[in-house]
């Protein structure tokens, strides 16, 4: 049987610990092709790179293995990937796994989800793992049999057309991992803290400090499920329609 | 009476015809603060900036008028504005009018409608207007009316928690715009054709290209609505979750 072609990328970098992590359990499973930025590209959301100065540098290669470094967003490593370098689509597409969670709010900021609703848009499988921990040298060696099983049912049985998921891993604690929840997105957001600061030229800037508030406490969301040491997975899309506030929109409809 | 407060920016930096357009729209109805991008900043999506370079130029002031320019993104530029530069919450946010449509899969790259987003998240009534057409030069004439209305009646009847409106013209045809239809955002995609270029250096770098596909026929999406020469507005949120395959997801519950 022909090995699965898996796209890994992220938004930390190459040299997140994350990423590579990640590449490590993907070449049990099947040919890997990394394709993750050359910066740090967290908070990059959708964003991609218009401009003409897109590149994708060949950093390692060997037995069912390439790795390409790219100087723009995640969003352009999958596009650069599968509309550019690779002659086949991916069976595949992962990303992270992110130090910091993507659960609630931080969704539409991500860049490490973002590439993962990419490749859904365009009708590939895609996961992003994030784990609730931002350190970078945090400790993901508690994942590895969740990602390699999530990862083989997708492989296995596939996702509908257009979704993604967004799998977010509880920070590593005491206890065990107390399981898995499906969950919704919880409806939360950043108040940002700007305070004013001296940039590299000794100009005067603003420097971003945030906090994360969630109002919404209902225990079929993704932050309650973090919160209570369950890792949270949500179907998630590219469609942003209130769908519900259809009906009550129809007035403007009246209005011309 | 008070005057609304009435917070303006866009993606296409300060200069673009369309702010300029959208401010002197929104100057007959309420006190205006305008942050608008320094740069443009088209397909930047939701993207924010974390390092410490932020700066907001105040570069025009009048009577119930001040004028921002933020070196950011333009969720940055919403953030900044009532987080840092403004002494209370605007009564809304109005993004655009953006050169080019956010319509159908659009919205998701669109720096325009991520502010609106964004300023959505935070409870503030918001909405993004966008011209399908990309001409820096292009004719907004025909819009004056229909934004005003959409507007007063935003400002009067507000908007549900969490949703902004995504609102998108047909560009001025021979006919006169037909009416306005509330839609879903159509299910579509751009696919990316790369090809080599030299970068200003005289390195090889990709330039990108693409081709809208939209194979989403259905007659209730703002893609079917532009085309027809109706105004398309879809209620748009920042939640993601695909909920009608929770259930369908629940047997990752049972693997663990």
């Amino acid at each position: 049987m022909k090995k699965p072609l898996i796209l890994v990328t992220n938004d930390d970098s190459y040299k997140a610990k994350g990423l590579r992590k990640l590449i490590e359990l993907m070449k049990t499973l099947g040919e890997v092709v990394v394709i993750s930025t050359e910066q740090v590209m967290s908070a990059k959301g959708h964003s991609i790179t218009i401009t003409p100065t897109l590149t994708a540098t060949l950093v390692d290669s060997g037995p069912d293995y390439k790795e390409y470094v790219c100087n723009g967003t995640p969003v352009d490593c999958v596009k650069v990937g599968y509309q550019w370098l690779l002659d086949r689509l991916p069976d595949l597409v992962v990303s992270g796994i992110n130090h910091g969670s993507n659960a609630s709010a931080n969704v539409i900021y991500s860049g490490t989800m973002a590439a993962a609703i990419e490749a859904s848009m365009d009708g590939i499988n895609a996961i992003g793992f994030s784990l609730d921990c931002y350190d970078l040298d945090a400790d993901f060696d508690h994942l590895d049999d969740y990602i390699l099983t999530i990862t083989k049912d997708v492989l296995q049985n596939g996702l509908p057309k257009g979704i993604c998921l967004n799998v977010n891993f509880p920070k590593r604690g005491p206890e065990p991992i107390k399981g898995l929840k499906v969950c919704r997105q919880a409806f939360a957001r950043w108040v940002e803290i700007f305070s004013e600061c001296q940039d590299e030229r000794g100009g005067t800037c603003l420097k971003i400090g945030g906090e994360f508030i969630c109002e919404d406490n209902a225990e079929d969301t993704d932050h309650y499920a973090l919160k209570h040491n369950y890792i949270s997975l949500v179907p998630t899309q590219s469609d942003l329609t209130a769908k519900q506030y259809i009906e009550g929109m129809r007035r403007f409809e009246h209005i011309f």
